[in-house]
Parts: structure tokens; sequence; C-alpha cells
């Protein structure tokens, strides 16, 4: 059955197993101090232009998020974020089980308003109670957010400057970054995204590895960050499982080379969507698409295509998402219009 | 160069190397739903011998240490273990960022006695300020030990009549399961050893898979444990590295035929050893031996043979690690030989 | 200056004090085993009209709701807490230090609303992805809120029936109980509170003591609260302070007696407010009164009065906040009146 | 009965409950800030010599132990303490429940040694596995030491070096700190002990207060300290009741007064077992005794004196404490040798 229900429906990319097969008898010691993670590590400054970038690779996102904020917050901070926000929401309280609360701001289709964000602020310190209150210590923000949508430069740089004027380091969640610099809606680079915040990750997972996420601190990592990766439990043994599908997803642009045809593959969807007059919930430039289908479209797809149901309306119909990846091929969508056109 | 420092230096088995490529592209869901996943917790329930143990993939030991801990733990409970267990030295303190403390008894060669055990219990209780105090939750032992020792199914059985006795939770951490239960030593099977244990886990890091360790609850697992899973950062999206990587282990007895491997080669180690006169600091029936090293024999096999220095001895002289593994050969072991009758 | 800041800006009631002094050498255990604690916990049992409830003393609002909600929660669950609760706002992330998330939900003048309740425990359930979110494992309500107001019989009544229906504790913060509990729009009596929920203080602090708050269990405290209690540095070693206090306000009725002198100096304050034509921005019928001031009011008041400004308005005019309180006297209102009147 | 269980069996010292009264009614602000808690912070900066250290009151021991340590430490650290250390033993879990791992020393007579402490560190760092470890954040000790034993100025200043080179705070737990100063094998002054450490607490609940431990850092206290107090359920609301106390113990030096009376009913006691050839488990200077008492002797003491039974010995006999305080008078040394003479 052809399925569009997430972007880790595959394994890995078939150039990533094939490295692994290659390497897979050399004996390289543990914990990232093999040779292919220091190869990926410097091929990952090089992307994003940061010479003495700190570069770590974790196995995956929630871990990530959780290991990241818990390092760069003190005890009495919280970290900011959309109520949307992977952190607030899907993550089973891994940020509270480290001891820090998620602060919320609104979502605007998954993202955060510069304006609202520096308006908390301001009115954080003007509450003469501020000192009985979570202190806020970082800004997180995902990239693309979990709605698929991507912040401008102009919205970055924006929150970037609020951030600075606090203080507060800004955290970019690329859990699925390729598939936001890819979009034809991108208008911010690797190295300038990079420049922009002070810790983000590049995520693997959903972007033609097995597993992994690359964390890069343009800046300074946080004093022991590798104690603190192996007290999350997020130390991963075999280091080469993560150096090697860095590494290969960092030689010749292969990474962006997959995350392309994710957004291809997405934009077809978008224009098969309103060729047959289905409504999309939100204009989405990413990877993941939210058709809004009738009762009777999900029925009749049954048993043929897999996609996730976001949310039931209360007219019967219900926002669904459909999620193209580094593997989706054109003949998958192309059955999927037959589908619909057999509908 | 020849390296024995430790049992992870090489990839995965090639079998689960060529399941990875063959299963590629079928799509699955994620998180453990996945029909590998599936196949794979079947076939452990067999080898246990318990048709519905709950079974659970995890990535690394001491995420799977801190995770399981945590999840049977009552928020004012401790965890007993031996002074010398891997959660009470090298875990960076991530059963404590969980809020739990490690209750430490002596270490018999990495090993927790019976009597000292129910000595404790019975101490702690007849103590008037126990209320003051960290009250024993569950008893955690390695098998084998991080000295490579095994507990004989006379001493793992008294333990086990304490633990219930005080019903206490007994977790045996597996990481090296394999190469405990392939032990010529060994008088206890898989499902024997179920039996005895409330919680253990079937290691793969270091027994033939890329990562991953197989938690088994031989009973039930506590309520909400995939939650647990979640939060602690610990579920992996693509379960299905995990799954494949235990389908294939536990297929055809592998898991137990390259554990056996490397115990051949251990013993070959040890024969080695004392064919030449090089004391060993414990007479470990596993694959990890620990040859007492002067500083000639470490100076000379520098730069051709790499190992632990496990603890250097007032003389001069150190105990070193040299560790086997599924990957270990008769090749490896005839050049070290060589090595060693160069010196 | 005359204060009307908070409710607890004096010391104790001067029953209390006289009788710390009269048991002052007495030696008594320490850590509530006193004879005076044991005498409380008997004169609560009685008030709550429960003989065997389980009564704790502690020492602060913040402390009690972190270790209660603690207590109850296993690691994966969450406490539901109306968006203005005082544990989502003003205790630090204190529950979040603990490892649980706060799930909010709206407020309405600060309650929780049950429909509102119902409504999403029932689309948590119904949602694919819940067993990703943090997993709802209590209930708390403050009584009176944190904007004075009180749940009727019949809105706390549905509260519990939702929550028995999940299975769902519900805790009563009673940091202020006396003040809901004497005001003249209160329905409930402490026995029928007690019936309702499954753990609510008795504030102390607020109503009368120096400190201190009297944790009730109607059914059982959870196992070793005793220890979780000393875990959270919330064990008191001279236990007596807290037991002579409440031993003393729950003798005579000396807690409801005080109590109703709160009421009743915000009932004076509320009709001052209303003869002269200020408005209140809540009708709150407890100690708390909420008068929204103008900028010349509130900058006649310079050096004469002292009271809270809760929140600044657009128009320049400010929410604010007078507390009356077991000490407020009827010649402290008389002066507040000929103060306005001055203006 | 006569009791000499512990030294916190009677209430506070006559002044403090004449201070309490007599401060009772005026209205002061919350959480510290009122006059008598300023009064109080000035004459301990006074008593200790540094005009600008952080004072901050917090309630109880456990509660300040756990609440300073979490501040000073990282989360990837450790607190060193004695194996004997009251945060090793008798504090639930406190730390742990913070996060932090408690790492043990040798105990000698509750005294760490400088020597193994600065061996601790040096192995520590030379430990190829270090960065898999609990980092070592801060060293803990406690002046008197649970059996009553003291450190002399060498000894401490030797620790405090230990702490320089290595840079890790040194704090002092002076739960008992009066009964330390004020004994006659003190050769430290409170300014003394102050520079030798980065942060330690005078406490008021062992001597002579109701409850309350004055916290001081002789430098600067951690940013936030205040939230951090809030966010531990450690900010009491009415702040008065630990200020107007310490304002009182610091008032014509009445805390050393009381502490020295703790003392000469001390020294008269162990003159009182020694007369009697009564053998003293430690040679103990400070306010707790342990005789050694058999079985006869402790039958004969029933329903006419209170102890603490520390530990049964094999021969029958057992270890015992007896302790003095501000409250114990000549009368009641004087019963207890007519009891011991009578027996």
């Amino acid at each position: 059955m052809l399925s569009f229900t997430c972007d880790y429906s595959e394994g890995a990319h078939s150039l990533i197993l094939k490295r692994l097969a290659d390497t897979n008898m050399n004996q390289e010691p543990g914990y990232g101090f093999d040779a292919y993670s220091e190869s990926a590590r410097e091929k990952i400054r090089a992307a994003v232009n940061i010479p003495y970038a700190d570069v770590f690779f974790l196995v995956g996102g929630t871990q990530t998020n959780a290991t990241v904020i818990d390092s760069v917050l003190k005890g009495y901070e919280g970290v900011l974020a959309a109520q949307t926000g992977h952190i607030a929401v899907h993550e089973s309280g891994a940020i509270e089980f480290g001891g820090h609360k998620v602060l919320t701001l609104p979502s605007h289709e998954g993202k955060l308003d510069s304006g609202e964000l520096e308006g908390y602020l301001e009115q954080f310190y003007a509450d003469g109670a501020w000192e009985h209150m979570v202190i806020p210590g970082m800004v997180y923000v995902s990239f693309p957010t979990e709605y698929g949508t991507l912040y401008t430069k102009q919205e970055l740089t924006r929150i970037s400057e609020v951030c600075r004027r606090y203080k507060l380091p800004l955290f970019v969640d690329g859990a699925r970054l390729g598939y936001g610099l890819a979009s034809g809606a991108c208008d911010l680079s690797l190295p300038e995204l990079a420049r922009l915040c002070d810790v983000f990750y590049i995520g693997g997972t959903k972007v033609g590895a097995l597993c992994g996420e690359a964390v890069v601190f343009p800046g300074k990592a946080p004093a022991h960050f590798f104690t603190t990766v192996k007290q999350h439990g997020a130390l991963l043994a075999k280091g080469r499982l993560l150096g090697v599908q860095f590494d290969t997803l960092f030689t010749d642009g292969l990474y962006m080379t997959i995350a392309r045809n994710a957004i291809e593959r997405a934009m077809e969807l978008k224009r098969l969507f309103s060729g047959i007059g289905i409504p999309l919930y939100i204009d989405s430039p990413t990877n993941q698409q939210f058709p809004i289908l009738t009762r009777e479209q999900m029925y009749k797809l049954e048993g043929k295509v897999q996609y996730e149901v976001w949310e039931a309306l209360p007219d019967g119909r219900a926002i669904t998402r459909f999620a193209t990846s580094w593997a989706t091929t054109v003949e998958q969508i192309d059955r999927l219009r037959e589908i619909f056109l057999e509908l």
C-alpha cells in the first residue's frame, strides 16, 4: 500500500547503507572519536561556514531537544516555545523530566512572532513578581515548523535580535532542516541560519539517515557537553553509525539533493490537490502537506493509501497530513493521482 | 593496528547489514510498530520461553538502564548495585538525573553477594531513622559484570530469593548478555535467567549490532512504559533499525553463535597470556580479559596493538583489558601471539 | 502606613503565640511525632468528619503543592490546572523541578470548567499520538482561586465526577481555604469539600499562623509520603511548631472565626469601593478584592496605603488587589475610607 | 521524663518568643524583605566580618543543603562528601531528587581527609573515562560533623586549599555551627571559617530557634538564588519569622552564649560518664556525646531518661547518643547523675 504517513517510513539512502557496509569491519574508537565522525564534523563546519563550530552527533530528535535545552539552561530557567512546538506537545514531557518548564507563546501556523516574544519578555520583567516565576532562559523554534511552515530571513533575524537583546540563546530544532532549506520559499542559507542562532541541529532521521541529528554550536558548546550527552543516555557507543551517515550526507551535497526531491514531490502533491479541488489547511512550502479531505474521500482511500489524520473538523471532514521525503518517487505521486482520479 | 580495546570497535554482523539493505525501501510505521520489531519480539519471547513477555527495543546501555530503573522505582526509592556497577560509576549520573540514588554494596569482582544484600536490607529496616533515608526499590546486577565475571545459577537464585522476600524487582543489565550465556562457565540458560529476574536486557550494541538493547519484562512492563521511553529520549523514530537487527540476531541462533566466537577467542587469549607467564588480574570466563602487563611489555606493544589500561599498579605494572567480540578472528589472536613472542 | 498588600503581613494570631510560649520548654520528639501535632491531627479529622484521614503538616504553599503533586503523579504524568493556577505561574517551576509538566486549561476568573476538563480528556485519548504526550495524572484547583473566586458545590461536584470517571486524583489547594469556607457565597462545608477530592490542604500561613499547611488525604496518603516530604526538604525538625499552631487553630473553631473576620472586612471594603464609584475587576466573595484605580487615585494613595498592582490597563488605570485577613481591623477599614474620602 | 534524645526537643529561646510577640502585629512585606530580616542580615555580615556577604534565610537543614547544592552545581556535576555526611545518608535522597550524585569519600569520625580528597581528584582526572563519570563540582563538609567532631583550622585550611586548586566551591553545613564554634576544642573563629569556604550556613533550628538556617555566601550568591529557593519550596512567605529569630540570635552575642551552655553541659556529661566508667565511642568536643551503654544500664534507664540508640554492638552493648542544647540545664545533668548513681 502507498504511504504518505510520515517522512521516516523507509530506511536510509542507499549511499549510506553502502558506506556502512564498506567501513563495517574497520576498527574505530567509540563515542564519536572515530574517523568518520571527525570527517563529518569537518564537512558540517564547512557547510555552515564556521571553521570552529562545535559539532556533536545524537540519535533522535526528542533526545536532542532535551539534551541541548538542559545543557544550556540554568536550573531556574525555562525555554520559550510556540504552543505547538514539538517540545511543548509531543515529547512526553522530556523537557520537564530534566527539570525545566516550557513557557509557551501563541503559534502562528507553528511560528513564533518576534513582536509577541519581545512583548512577553518586556511584560515578564515588568511584573513585580517575576522572581517567583520561571525565568526565560532560551528560545526554541522549529525550522520548518510542525506545520511545515518556514520563518523568512527577516522573521528569524528579528527573533534573533530580540534574543540577543535579552541574552537568550536561540535554539533551532532542525529535525527537518533539509526540507526547509530546500524549499523554494526559503530565503535563508545554512550559514545564514547558523549565524542567527546559538545552537541548532541538522536532522538526519527524517532526511535520509537511519537515525541521527547533528547538533551545531556556531560558537562554543556548553562546558562538558559530552558528559551531559552521556548523562541523558544520548551518547552512542558506536558513534561511527552516526559519523558514517553524516559524512555521507555531507559529501557532494547529498543532504540537499535528497531534500530537494522531497520538496519537488511535495509541490507535485500540492498541485495534485489543488487540481482536483481539495483545499489545503496550510499553504506549506515544505514536505508536509495538509489537505482537508471529506469523509467520502477518506473512505475511498482506505486500503489504498495511508496518511495521517491531523484533526477532525466539526463538519465531518478532516485535516490530514501527507508527507513526502527523500525516498518519495515520482511514481508514487503518479499512483496517488490515479487513486484520486478513480475516486 | 590490531585492537582489543573494546567489544564495540566494528560495525555490525554482515547478516544484519544485508538485512538492513534488503528491507530498506519497505515502508513501515515508526516507534517499534514495524513488522521487523514485531517479529523480533516474537523470536525473543520464544528464546526466553515466556509467550507473553513484554519486549521493547532501546538504543544504548546507559539509556536503557536509566529508563528501566526510572520506570520501576517510585520517587522516594533508590536502586541497589555493586560499587563497581556501571550505573554507579560510568553513566555520568544518569540515574541521579532521573532523581534516584544508587545505593552501593561491596563488589566481589563485580558481583553482589546475596548475604550482604540481605544483611543490608535487614539493617536498613532495623534502623530507627530509615524513613529519613532512600528506600531501596530495586536491585541491579550486571551479567556478565564489568569485570567479566558471572553469577552462578545458585548465586543469582539466592539474590533473586532475597529480592522476592523484600519485594524488590531484580534488574539484570545484559549489555554483554550473549558473552555471559556463551561462556563455558555459565550454568544458566536464557529462560532460567529470565525467570529469576523481573526485567533484563539482551545487549545488541556489544554483540553484533550497530546499536540496540532488547528490554524484556518476563512479567508485565510498568504502565505506560512506552511513554516513559519517549520521555527519556529513548524512543527511536525508525524502530525498524532495532527490529531488523534483533530479528536477525534471533534467527537461526545467530546471537549465540557469534557470542561463542568471542568466548573462543577470549579463551585463546587466556591461554596465550598464561603460556607466556603474564598474570591475569581476574579469572574471567567471558570476553574481557585482564592481563597485568609490565612497563616494558606495554612499551613494546606501542604502535602494534591497542587495549585499555584499567588501573595503574604501584609497582609500575598495569591491569589492562583485552576484549574480544563477535568480530574477533583467529588471525587477530595469532597476530597478537606473534607480537608477544617478538617482545 | 496602612497596608492591604497581602494576607500574610502580620505574625500569628495571639492565641497561637501564647500557646507557643506555654508549651515552649516541654521536650517533644521531632518530625511531627509530638503530642501537639497528634492532637491537631485528631481535631482536623473531626473537622473534616473523616476519622481515618491521613494528615500531615508542611511549612508553605509552594512546598506543599510540589510535594503532594510529586507524591501522587507517576513519572510520565502531568497535572492539569487552570492557566492562572498558582502552580502554573508563581512557583518558579517547582512542579517541573520535580519532573512533571503542568498541563493548562482555560481559566474562568481563576476557575476550571468541568466541561472543558472533560473535553480535554476526551480529546486527549482520542488523539492517535497521546502516548507521545504527557499523560494527565491529577487535577489541581485552588479554593478560593488566585482571583478570590469560589467553586460552587455543583461546580466542584462536576469536576470531581469527571476526575473519578477518568481516575484522576483531585487536589484542592487551600492556601486560603478558611477565607473560602467563611464566605457568604460558599455553599460547601469542609466535610463536603473533603469528600469531593482526594487530597487538599488547609492553609495556615495566610489564615492566622506564622507558617504551616495541613495536608489532608481523606482516603490514604501515597506510600511513604513521610519520606517524600523529607526528600522535598519539607519535613520540619521541630514539627511542634506546626502542631501547636494547627491545634490552636482547630480549638473552639478559631480557624473559622478568624477567617470570618477577613470576609467581613472584605465585604466592608467592597461596599466602600462601590460606595465611591470605584469599579471592581472581579466580583470576589472572599478576602481579596480587585478595585480598578485611576492614575490619580493611585497617586493620591501614595505614602498612605499599600496594596498590590495586579495589572496595568491600557487606559492608564490599574487592576489592584486589596487583601484583608484574620488581622484586619474595623479601624483599618475606617481609616482607608477616610483616606479615600479625602482624595 | 528526662530527655537527651536530640538538640531540637524544646521550642525556642525565650528572647525569641518575646521578640516574636513584640513584633507580631507590625505589617511587614513577605519573602525576606521585612525589616527584621534586613537587620539580621546586617548583624550576620558583621559577625562574619564580610560587609557584602549575601545572606538568605531558609527553614530547615535538608532543604538548605538541597537548595544550596543545586544552586551551585552544574547539571553534570556531583557533590563530594564523607560517607557519613548528612546529605549522603539522612536526607531521603534530596540531593539526587535535584539530579545530582553525592560522591562519597571515607569518613574519619565524620570528617573528610584533605589528602584523600586531593587523591580522589587527582585520580579522577587521570582516569581516561572521567568524562563518562559524574564530575565533582563542590565539596560538602559538616561542622561539627554528624559525630560531633570538629575540623581544626589546619584541617579545614588544607581542604579549602585543595578545593581552590581544583576550583571546587566548599560548602560547610553548619546545622550545629554554634556548638562547633563554642567548643573549647575549636581553633576557628566565625570570620575565619567564612573565609575558608564559599558558602555555609548558621544553624538556627538546633541552636535556639523554632526553625531557620542562615545561608551565607562570603562572596556572591549564585545568580537568581532567590528564584532557586522558591523553586525548591524553600521560600517562607512570612520571612519575618526567620528574620526576627536570627536578629535576636545575633543581638548581644546570644547565639554564642546559648551555644556555650550546650557545650558546658556536654562537658559535664562527659565527666559524668567517665567518672562512672562508661566508655565513649568518640571523644566528641561538642554537644553530642556517644556513651557505650551495657544492656543492664539501658534497661535501668528505661522510663527515666531518653536518648538515641546509635548502633547496636555485637556484644549486646550499644553506642548511644546524648545531646545537650541551648536549653539543657544544670539541673537536668544533676538529675541524670542521680539516675546513673542509683543504677
